[in-house]
């Protein structure tokens, strides 16, 4: 039993790792921080908590957090987290940050798309938090980089093609569609029902910051600088995210092959299931667990290769994936109090 | 450990009740019977289940599935399921039934509204599956008539008002609202995306066959016929209902009063929540869960009470409370394998 | 044709205006204000009319609206319409105010439900909106008090009721369900697209501020004080309000005599549509339409009438009815500009 | 005035269509086709007609429709429009078919993606009915094959790059996502609300029917052949498609050039609309109307352009692109009885 601190837990991303810590058998909630909310309880931000949680949200500094907790989730804005991570470290707790701050390995490659890094010393102790591809280094460190939920989706999606070099990496493109909740919890017009409802949009399109952390890991995977076309499109949906993914193969195959690749690159993968060969993921199979669904195709006739991945943004996207890696750093069986079923209808 | 069949186990009730067995620690599912989809793994019907079940559909027989379960669910039309529960008793198995055929205690009432009933001298073995109020015949029988989805919307939330007298009984109005998946998964116009999205409806406006049932209860809890009267609304959301109750009140209160009247009656309820005094249950605080949650307040102005009650219809309303039952009729803690977070947002 | 102002246009209600006078072949815009947005083209704002309109918000004061247009829109919350209103009226200008600053004749009453009002005795000049209740009077003033969204469908479903002396009026219960729309476009929590979507729930519970002016107009037509009690929901829609209205009936009526009765009353309507006896409105029916849309029936088992009234908030139950009551107030046919078939599906 | 007939009018296509020409001053109904809703009045098929026509389905041959109606609307299976079609051009009147029966120049390629043509000699008769390509054409023909949806909203966001030369046509990558009217109203589980909302899914992936179409107007706009990837994905909305579209610049530009080529090449064009540079459309901004909205960026990172389409599937995309071809080849100005602003929200 560990006790655990969630540093931020009032946005979508906050309230995740509530819900899915309070289910989980081998942790203690024992803080979460809230400016906006401090003194109120949780189950009056979020009543779908009632009954089940005494938590009071608090705005205990950092050093507070860390003389109560074991373990601390970032859950913070980028630009925050880089202030506090360096914090909990030195303390000697063990970290997962949620956002954008330590994913990027280069400071400035961060400063051209996100602003200053105050912290770029600390990137070198960060790993970045996609278990699939550095599940022994996140089991080593004490800093987790949680992966972007865009960039979660893509790189599980093509990581198979890129280490099998099956793909040429100048030709990826990724379409990618987000539910709103990766929008978070501010008040905004763009995010309001009426303006989101019987909509749909794309965004950002060539300029969104999660292009970057994309690229790193696809270029790693490549061994060789990789650049993508990458256009986010805002989706009807409360929460989940589906990459539709085109590169052009630097080799003939069946799309029967193709699944294979992927059967046998996930093999033992507890949170990858890969489609039947033909079948593609509906956000309704995802939605609701920490399972990351990829499906691929052949077109023979453009010799392309199309990869589908859909992921619960929050989850497998964000707070799933940040209580896995927590999982591994801390050696417990890794699909602990991680969901498995989605919620369907 | 208990062998469990899910006798109709195609439409959305009985995928969400191999949802939650799947998921339950006291359990082993060894049959799932779906005439349509005979031969086909759950997993390609339902592709939640992918990498989480082997089972396949299968279309034995009672008499077959009665041979290999200790416990049944019956999730069939009416009228089928009165045909096949005497099997399963008859063979010394526990069954839950969902459907209405052992509802109404009186076969005739039955006939009046749904059509000849072939089992009359079973509705004597059968308990009325709503824990909150029959919790101890639960524990003895060995048939439960499991709740309408509507009903147990309505007659939780009526339930301490009836049993302290504090309202006139014939002034009671319930103005429900259910979300789609209450209409099944057979095709139909009605339920299409098109014809249900942005769209809101009043349905069978005072001719819906939940009205006995509902009254049938009532008047028990009030010692005397009560009829109401009971609105069904379409709701264009997948899963819940919240039904608005009116009555007039017999003596004076106040909110506060009212509120702790429904504490006190479900203080020991483990799924059941009373929203603080003008506080009302939103559907996203129960969908996903097994719990009601109830509000209460008091119009002065009109001397009215006004009680609003949610439920998730799949979980609470038909699934996740006929698993309640199997948990009290086979010495389960009560809560085992039962959802208590909402999945929100 | 008339030059027209639209004061506070930059909300939903105002861009509702504007969508239908850009059509409307009687009249022209010459000015619509918006603080947030003076100096912004409509065109920004609102896409939709992208090469549709030139106009550009401003923030001209009444007085250089007054100087420019015929016949103003006060698209403003209340409390400010009341410090408006007068100076286009002494300017000799008509205006159709969508506040409930005019509504209600009592002052005393305005303040109890709204606060102070400052504008007491231009109460007398005001008519309340309602095209199907007022014409005449509605033709012959410089002021109309355009009615809320809810009241509009709860006094068309209640009038032919009360004014035959039908029902017994103090056993009125109005359930309404709104759509999102009706919160406005001022971003809050509340109406993000994550709070709404997939879920329902009432909201202040026999308070909210639209009662008086339904019990006003309800007690003129009943020609005594009627006390009702009314409990408005959130839908998950964007448009739309569906009122569910119970009552005891005062005398023996089946549902076609009821039915035959609102056929009657609303002989020579317009906007009003009654539905055959047995068959009740859905929202998808009125959505982008200026129709109310009436079903009625009787519960014989329970001696009460239920009637369902569906309106777009938006249309019949904001902007629509005040075009109605220009074209009225013009002299223009009442059709005029004003969308009969929805939007389906 | 002209009379026109539906041939196959129950489905949604034919609904949209009746409820424009309702409106349409220029033209009469003179019959509504269904064999399923045959003798049952429009409005009680689709309540939005209530009030507004009189029409009553029938099941009248082609032979008698063509004794009635001037104009026909054929909004009927691919497969049964080829075996009618001859009968009203025989007879002298002018058609619009809106299947894909006449869309494909090729009967061998009709014959590989959809089955047997029967009526090959026809095919030369017809101009495929994409009025910013084919005016001309539409003018003086009897019969106008009416575009795909998808079609539309693909060959108009590709017309001036590939015109210009702009692009390496082996490059195009087409991502488009369609709300769920595009397949229509016949009960399927696929269609269902609870399978549709909260979801979201790629289909028929390389192997959609749209892409023989697509390629035959690409590689006559490209004088060579074109072959793309084209991947449809089921929008969980009612209407609308928005198309995605990439592709290889074969020369230099910037953002705001390429947006200069749109806005020249659609100069004239009463229903294209090109996006201020940076600026894309949102399928809330086209639907209800008869717009296509574009916008277009250049990636300098990939040397890539992307185009963003939207259109309403069911109007641009379906009956009211048919309906503009009628008004060219009436002689009708072109914009008649068209909606052109959005209902929004």
């Amino acid at each position: 039993m560990i006790r655990v601190g969630v540093y931020g837990g009032s946005g979508y991303t906050g309230q995740e790792l509530l819900r899915l810590l309070v289910g989980h058998p081998e942790v203690t909630v024992v803080a979460a921080t809230s400016r906006r909310f401090a003194g109120v309880p949780v189950a009056e931000v979020y009543p779908v908590f009632s009954g089940l949680t005494d938590l009071v949200y608090t705005d205990a500094s950092p050093e507070e957090v860390a003389g109560k907790a074991d373990f601390i989730f970032l859950a913070l804005p980028h630009g925050v987290s880089m202030e506090f991570a360096p914090v909990f470290i030195r303390a000697g707790r063990k970290v997962v940050d949620l956002s954008a701050d330590f994913r990027l390995r280069d400071a400035a490659l961060y400063e051209a798309w996100y602003g200053r890094h105050t912290s770029p010393e600390t990137l070198g102790e960060a790993v970045y938090g996609l278990p699939e591809l550095y599940r022994d280094q996140i089991r080593k460190t004490c800093l987790v980089a949680n992966p972007g939920c865009y960039p979660t989706s893509i790189i599980l999606g093509l990581a198979p093609l890129l280490n099998s070099r099956w793909i040429d990496p100048s030709s990826v493109i990724a379409d990618s569609k987000s539910g709103v909740s990766g929008a978070g919890r501010e008040p905004q017009i763009a995010s309001l029902y009426c303006e989101v409802a019987g909509g749909f949009k794309a965004y950002k399109v060539g300029g969104h910051r999660h292009t970057p952390e994309i690229e790193q890991e696809l270029s790693l995977l490549a061994e060789k600088e990789v650049r993508i076309s990458f256009t986010p499109h805002l989706l009807p949906v409360k929460r989940g995210i589906l990459s539709t993914i085109y590169a052009t193969l630097a080799r003939e195959a069946t799309a029967q092959e193709a699944t294979d690749l992927y059967r046998e690159f996930y093999r033992e993968e507890p949170f990858v299931r890969v489609c039947r060969s033909g079948q593609f993921p509906n956000l309704s199979s995802v939605v609701g667990s920490n399972y990351c669904d990829i499906g691929v195709t052949v077109d023979k006739r453009t010799g392309r290769i199309v990869v589908v991945a859909a992921i619960d943004n929050l989850i497998k996207g964000a707070s799933g994936q940040a209580i896995q890696n927590m999982n591994i750093m801390s050696g417990f069986r890794e699909e602990t109090g991680l969901p498995r079923i989605a919620l369907f209808p």
